[in-house]
Order: structure tokens, then C-alpha cells, then sequence
């Protein structure tokens, strides 16, 4: 009867191992989907924000332009690289752990089965103890139940054989698994993060040689140059007397020698203006108390 | 008239650089405030897994125990440092474009109060010309109207002055806040990828160096194990002619040699059962047609 408990404790550890498993990988898979899902969403955000960038280097003059699309390119670059870890991440990863679910119930069927098997042999076993009470004296029915023992006892023997042969390549395909899918998402995580570290020093030496003094330069040009380029005069249009022109002060910076004679500046041009606004640029320039690094 | 226009379009230029920046900065906070929070939920994701690979850990043998932990203890370490990068992002990128907000908002209200100043020099040269037109003799009137004019335009000179200064300032400090910004965001990403490289190449070690089969040969001993540590015998207690045990076969796995005559094994102890099951380990392990490695 020893060897029958053995059996009950030995299948027992079986269904632990299996139940353990299932258990196990279920909430591995599980979790590492949702961690998948979220470095999509990761994705999904830096992707917006490179469209911004995009958007915003539009909008801005040569140098900044320049430092914010490579900067945007980058951020797409490290965005595709973690696109191709989601990829490998549910190729490697979540879908070995999902087909474990069939492989585990197959096992657990399996299980099952053989405890059938098993209390087979019991119930054999109790008619064959019944009888030696009852009717100790009926050799030959006694004989016939003791053969019905025996059968059921290699059954369950050959099985337990099958089962434990079962259970043995069972943990250690498990085992197997585990370290190959473990690996796998060491590995794809690795190779991630080491693009990403590659994309960003790139990244870093190009924001890191931004030339800002350019990139003003370029700004100062572009909000006085609006002197420069205007030649609209609509007002001007407006007013039926052109040759009688409206009064500005000449040198209007200069606050502490107003003069109360208007200069009447009829014949100033564009040109003119151009020039008297160059005049103005100067206090603006030194205001800002930075030298000028003039383009190459 | 015409430098009043050219205040016009610069005003308008000063206005669009600064909506720009409101307008891209916010979108820029949002997002980036946004790939924080998503970069949050990545570690809450992997720190549940930790969790999990500990919980599993301890229901393994030992070899697979001390890997599962070293590797949940690794990928721990990834999230300590994906918290630290969630913190850096928090503290230097994100806090700063929120700060711009204020400061957008502040010159937003220096342009407005400039644009008082521009609509009264405009509406002095106005109130000069219909003078001009209605009553060109009014010497003294027009002297007095040319003399507010005047004013109003040094008014309006200086504040485009101090306009454009706080402009350049403005822009030199944006652009320069940018480079910043997403040079600091760059930094933080390729630390933590470093980190991340790092620690996932330590893993891959622990990982590689698993040895699966010194684990499977604790497992066949837990597993076969339980025959020999089954000391109990419930069953027997029930018997009420203990003297008079059960019939199991003597060689179960010899299937060919069945006997019909059955052992009678009464006095057999737990020790010989531990001997017997040990003959049964040997196929079991010859099945699985590995070569075993022996505990060093």
C-alpha cells in the first residue's frame, strides 16, 4: 500500500509543479504584456512630440531649425528601435509564455488521466482486502481479485513510469523556457538601451553645437529688417495731401536733445529708414551685452 | 508714417514669437509631462513583475531560485533607475517649460501695454492731420498738436526701444532654454540607457550561467524523493489485520516478467521502500537521455 501513497504524494508534487506553472507563466505573460503595451505608449508619446518638434522647427529661423529637426529625427530613431522591441518583445517573449497555457493543460489532462488510473488500483485493492475479511476461505475468488491487483497495479505503475517521464521532460522544457525567455527579454531590453545610449550621443553632440549667436543674428534680422522690407505705405493712400507729410523726430533715441523744430522728412524713403533703423539697432545690440560672432 | 507701420509689423513679429513659444512650449510640456507619466507606468509594470519573479523564485530549487532573484533583483535596479530618470525629467525638463508659462504670459502683457503707447501715437498723428485739413491756419494749433505728436512719438520710440530689448532677451533666453532643455532631456535618457545597458549585461550573465541540469537533478530528488520520506502509513491503521498486507508486484517496471504469484512484502519498511524506488529512478532517468552532471 506504501508504494499507492507514494504514488498520491509523487502525483501530487506533478500537479504542484504544473499548477505552479500555470500560475506562474500566466501572470509572467500577462505582466510582460502590459509592460509591452506601456513602452508602446511610450512610443506613441515621443512619436507625438517628434511631430511637434517638427512642426515647431518650422517656425523657427536656419540655426534652431537645424538643431531641433536633427533632435526630432533622433527621437523618431530611438522610436523606431523601441517599436522593434515591442515587436521582439511580443515575438520572444509573450508569445512562448502564451503557448505554455495549451502545453500546461495538455500536462494537467494527462494528470488527470492517470489518477484515474490510480484509484483503479485502490478500488481494487479495497475489494481484494473486503473479501480476505468476508470470505477468507474463497480461494479462488480471492485468486481472481488478487490477478484484477495485480493488473491494476501494473497499470498504474506503467503509468506512474509515463508520468513521471512526463513531468521530468515537463520541468525541464519549463526550466528551459524560463532561462531562454528570460534571456530573450535581457537581451532585446540590452540591445534597446544600447541603440537608444547611441541615438542620444549623437543627439547630444548635435544640440551641443547649436551656435545660438548665429540663430539671433538671424532673429535681429528678421524683427528689424521688417523696416527694411516694408514698402507698403497704406496710410499714405489714405491721405489726400502726400506732399504734406506727417512730422517724426529724426534721431528719436536720442531722448535728452528733443528738439521742438520738427524735421519734416517729406522725401524719406525706405532706403533712408533702412539706415536710420540700422542707427537704432545699435543701443538694442549693446543693450544685450553680448559680442557679435559674425557669420563665417 | 512709415515707422509707425514698421512698429507695427515688428510689434506683430515680437506678438508671433511670443505666441509661437506659448503655443510650442505648452504643447512641448504636455507631451513631455505626458512620456513621464507613461515612462512612470513602464517601471510600475516591471516593478509588479519583480514582484512576481520573487514570489516564483521561492517556490523553485535552489540553482533556478538564485536566478530568478538575481534577475528580479536586476531588473529592480532598472526601475530604481527609471525613477530616478522619472525625477530628473520631472525637476529638468518639465519644471522649466512650466515655468515659461508665467514668463510667456509677463511679456504678453509688456506688448500689450506697448501697443497703448503705438495707438496713441497714432491717434496724435491722426488728430494732426484732420487739424491740417480743416484748418491749415491754425498755426498755433497745429504747433501744439505737433508738439503732443512729438511726445507721443518719443513715448512710443522708447517703449519699442525697451520692446525690442526685452524681445532679444526674450528670444536669446528661449532659444537658449530650449538647447537646454532638451539637451538635459537627451542627458537623462542616455544615463539611464546606460544604466539600463549595464545592469542588463550583468543579467545576461546570471542568466547564462543558470545550470539546468544540477536544477533538474534536485527536482528528480524532490520528486522521487517522496517515497523515501513517506513515513506514514494511514491506511494501515484502518486494517484491522495489519499481519495480512496487500500484494503489490516486487519489480513493477518489469513488465515482460510478470509473475502471477505475488510478494508478500509485511515487513517492508520505508528504508527498503527508499531502495526499491531508487531501482525505479534509474529508467526514468535513462529516458530522458541526458547526462547528468554531479553536484561538484
Amino acid at each position: 500500500m506504501s508504494i499507492v501513497l507514494s504514488r498520491n504524494s509523487q502525483v501530487r508534487v506533478m500537479e504542484n509543479t504544473v499548477t505552479n506553472a500555470e500560475k506562474y507563466f500566466g501572470q509572467f505573460c500577462s505582466l510582460l504584456a502590459a509592460y509591452t503595451r506601456k513602452t508602446a505608449r511610450l512610443r506613441d508619446k515621443a512619436d507625438q512630440l517628434v511631430k511637434q518638434l517638427i512642426d515647431f522647427a518650422n517656425t523657427e529661423n536656419p540655426e534652431m531649425r537645424a538643431t531641433v529637426r536633427n533632435f526630432a529625427e533622433d527621437l523618431a530613431k530611438v522610436q523606431d528601435y523601441r517599436q522593434a522591441e515591442v515587436e521582439r518583445l511580443e515575438t520572444k517573449v509573450i508569445h512562448p509564455l502564451k503557448l505554455y497555457g495549451a502545453h500546461i493543460k495538455q500536462t494537467q489532462a494527462e494528470i488527470k488521466k492517470f489518477k484515474q488510473v490510480q484509484k483503479n488500483e485502490i478500488k481494487q485493492l479495497e475489494k481484494l482486502e473486503k473479501l480476505r475479511q468476508k470470505s477468507p476461505s474463497d480461494r479462488q475468488m480471492i485468486s481472481q481479485t488478487e490477478t484484477s491487483v495485480q493488473r491494476a497495479s501494473v497499470d498504474a505503475s506503467r503509468t506512474t513510469h509515463q508520468l513521471e517521464e512526463m513531468i521530468d521532460t515537463f520541468q525541464k522544457q519549463k526550466l528551459k523556457d524560463l532561462q531562454k525567455i528570460f534571456s530573450d527579454f535581457v537581451t532585446i531590453e540590452m540591445v534597446f538601451h544600447a541603440k537608444a545610449v547611441e541615438v542620444y550621443s549623437s543627439a547630444f553632440q548635435s544640440l551641443d553645437s547649436y551656435d545660438l549667436e548665429r540663430d539671433l543674428e538671424d532673429f535681429r534680422a528678421k524683427t528689424h529688417g521688417v523696416y527694411g522690407h516694408h514698402d507698403a505705405r497704406p496710410l499714405k493712400d489714405t491721405t489726400p495731401s502726400p506732399t504734406v507729410p506727417w512730422s517724426v523726430p529724426a534721431v528719436p533715441w536720442s531722448l535728452t536733445g528733443q528738439s521742438t523744430q520738427m524735421a519734416i522728412q517729406s522725401q524719406r524713403g525706405d532706403e533712408e529708414e533702412s539706415t536710420d533703423h540700422s542707427a537704432e539697432e545699435d543701443p538694442v545690440e549693446d543693450l544685450t551685452g553680448q559680442g557679435q560672432t559674425p557669420h563665417p
